[in-house]
């Protein structure tokens, strides 16, 4: 398929060799400022070119008075003037050979200008410049520290590196999920707000991301889409690739209001919007935790049934993990006669071994690498839960270490759940940081293994899947 | 009506002026030795003994052979001491006229020991003591810092003082939700971790927490209930004066076999229960999420009718959060005329006067101030929904002030919603610490608004209730 220039142009925006900042400012509370800032602060790697015409020198670089004025190729731009000098600042852009732009400027069709917005796309379109906005929060590329977002970091955690691309129509819900990943030791590749969608919208951005190798999965908050057919169209494409999980805002009727009046989307049925979904092999979060509770579950390999084995040193978690298994329609895994014998070897006599197996709340790191390597080699199980709660008196970092190992041998699924506060929560970070998705309670992760095996019996459909399969191209 | 001794002697447990800790011990690493050293550390305002045949002085403070050895008044005592010692210590604490016992030991029914428990039950039954457990992890009260669990603060934290008590039949359940709640800082009265329920067991608890003026929410994990219909009739009467959240594990078919083999709870089905705690009014906590969640929000005054009006600062959540309304059943407010016409008057030309009410991104928190206010007034208003992003640049720490402000006049409930990471996370806290019960999404926030709603219809039942009404009898 012959990829349009304008989407291959997105590539600018994303890896951009050199970038400019129109509209660079010398007030630190100026967007055009801190826009600066943060590229300058974040590491990147590329040339930054601020764009000012009453200035010399924006922190420590030399100001332009315009593009045109700069000699060397400059591949991408941030736009962040007035809404009266878009359309002329677009054309210097087309004129400079400028490829990708991300118009942060508000005051388009949001506002009911939707001629102004049409003028503009017609600039961005006829130099096919992949222009992304206008009324949008920008872009964050971790892996290249491109970061176009204009809120500080203590405000605005940025992610580390990881293989989740986000798209979200709504610049605040999707800077506070970005924010919450950071927090949580979510990876990203790249988070667009892709505004009022005048050039790209978010198909485009979809078959971007589908051909993009460091995203492996793909996330979506949308309130309305451009043209549903289309939409479905190149969804359904995707997903036998690349899981996308997706959040529909508006689905009720009075939120279907409340988002004709936010983004001025129409919106459809809920009904017709999951069994569009649906059919498409789309993975529908119905709330914002479940967004990349969904997703962040692909950093495992994709397992080959849906037989679960449960590790934990608090039985009543077990029982709350086997409602929630039975609840999600789940198989709860008959632990084979070998693993019954090594367990009961190794464990101590007061140890019930069963599935769900509780290691006893006097459990240390080794018990857990006992059942951890004996569930790995079961060929009953195929997906291992494991709960650890840090509050006991054995428990401490060296269950991190064992549970990352076995992770990484990416032979099965390996999924956490760990409960509690502080002390918890900073080793749920680091399982997470390390591909290991953790989850707050058993339910949530039920809810995420049951998705997971949804999506893994599709892909296995329309792929050559060895058991169990990998999705990531680089590991 | 009377209560029984029994039940009158769990005073002692909770607010003890004197307590003995009995296999209280030197080596740092002992359970009996981080009991004492919580009591001392914790700031425990009475008297402690250590009790210890072979030690003559523990953590400063002189330890005794027995507890008979001990010539002051001792109302209560902590046990830790192997199962074989158990009945002799407790025939000691009998003699000694102590009234209420948490013996932490384990040994007994839940390793198949059950006429060991039931020698220990006849002689606490005998001299009428409050006995807790065995095999528990022990009783906090934050208020008299009375706090027998034996993890250290930094892997459980400690929550602040508060109206919800929580009763759970599994300790590693019940500490990991302490260490939750202390984090997000809900306030507690008494967390009880009661074991084995020997004596003292899920009903006395309730009958005792009924009459506790310090105990205005109950929350209970429950995997079986001793005497259902005793527990449903307790239930019942207790409902019509506090709201009870419950969770009942093990209510799938697999998940009752592993609380069998957990707790030795028998479970009925999922139907039953779920219809028995409906006919008693109890709120039904389906994730370990919602169990807190839903407790929480009873921090505010209860409402009036189901008219929520929302302010948001970000478009995207108010139409989230106007989709859960609709799921929940609850109803979208109508802004009155007076308070559009105030809200024109006050808010910038571009913003929408209309519920979910947008007072846009760039706005800071005189323009919550002014929303909050005018929603006040609105007699079309019976709940307040605060969602802030902190992430966007107008907003500081001067919005949790407002919100504060606003929930203690106590006319309408003020719910908030903060979705984010550290900085976020961090004003989340302070609001719910402040008695302002904060959701990290719309459709929690909206779910646990709709139990409220529906406990306040049961309420106004049983009760004079003007509206709107106030649950707590200490503010």
């Amino acid at each position: 398929m012959k990829i349009p220039k304008k989407i291959k142009n997105l590539d600018a925006v994303f890896n951009p060799s050199s970038i400019a900042v129109i509209g660079a400012s010398r007030e630190p509370n100026k967007i055009g400022h801190v826009i600066v800032k943060n590229f300058i602060d974040g590491g990147f790697a590329g040339k930054v070119y601020p764009v000012n015409p009453n200035a010399e020198e924006i922190l420590g670089l030399r100001a332009y008075r315009s593009v045109l004025d700069i000699k060397e190729k400059v591949d991408s731009a941030v736009v962040a003037v007035p809404a009266v000098h878009v359309a002329s600042v677009l054309e210097d852009c087309g004129k400079k050979g400028i490829k990708g732009v991300v118009l942060i400027t508000g005051g388009f069709s949001e506002v009911g200008k939707r001629e102004e917005e049409e003028k503009i796309a017609a600039i961005a379109n006829r130099y096919d410049i992949a222009l992304i906005g206008p009324n949008c929060m920008g872009v964050i590329t971790p892996a290249t520290r491109v970061d176009s977002v204009f809120l500080p970091i203590y405000k605005l955690g940025r992610p580390r590196v990881g293989g989740i691309s986000f798209i979200s129509q709504s610049g605040a819900v999707g800077g506070c999920i970005v924010d919450l990943a950071a927090r949580a030791g979510i990876g990203m590749s790249k988070f667009v707000s892709y505004g009022n969608a005048a050039v790209i919208n978010e198909c485009d951005l979809l078959e971007y991301l589908a051909y993009d190798k460091e995203t492996e999965i793909i996330v979506a908050y949308l309130e309305g889409v451009k043209d549903g057919k289309r939409f479905l169209k190149v969804a359904k494409k995707i997903t036998r690739k690349k899981p996308i999980v997706v959040i529909k805002a508006g689905k009720s009727q009075a939120g279907a209001e409340a988002a004709k009046s936010h983004t001025g989307s129409l919106a459809g049925s809920a009904e017709a919007y999951s069994a569009a979904f649906k059919q498409a092999s789309l993975i529908e979060a119905q709330t914002l935790e479940q967004l990349f509770d969904f997703a962040k579950i692909f950093d495992q390999v994709l397992p080959c049934g849906n037989r679960v084995g449960i590790i934990t040193n608090g039985g009543g978690m077990g029982v709350l993990a086997t409602d929630s298994l039975e609840e999600e329609g789940l198989q709860l895994a008959n632990l084979s006669e070998e693993t019954k014998k090594s367990l009961s070897a190794a464990l101590p006599p007061y140890a019930n071994i069963r599935n769900p197996l509780d290691i006893i709340g006097d459990a240390d790191s080794h018990r857990y690498e006992v059942a951890i390597n004996a569930m790995m080699k079961d060929e009953n199980i195929d997906i291992i839960l494991l709960i650890i709660l840090f509050q006991t008196v054995g428990i401490d970092s060296s269950v991190v270490n064992i549970a990352i190992r076995a992770s990484d041998q990416r032979k099965k699924p390996i999924i956490a759940v760990c409960t509690g506060g502080e002390y918890t929560e900073m080793h749920k970070r680091i399982l997470e940081s390390y591909g290991v998705p953790s989850y707050s309670s058993p339910s949530s992760a039920m809810r995420a293994i049951s998705k997971f095996m949804q999506y893994a019996a599709h892909y296995s459909k329309y792929n050559q899947m060895a058991c169990p399969a990998q999705l990531k191209t680089k590991k």
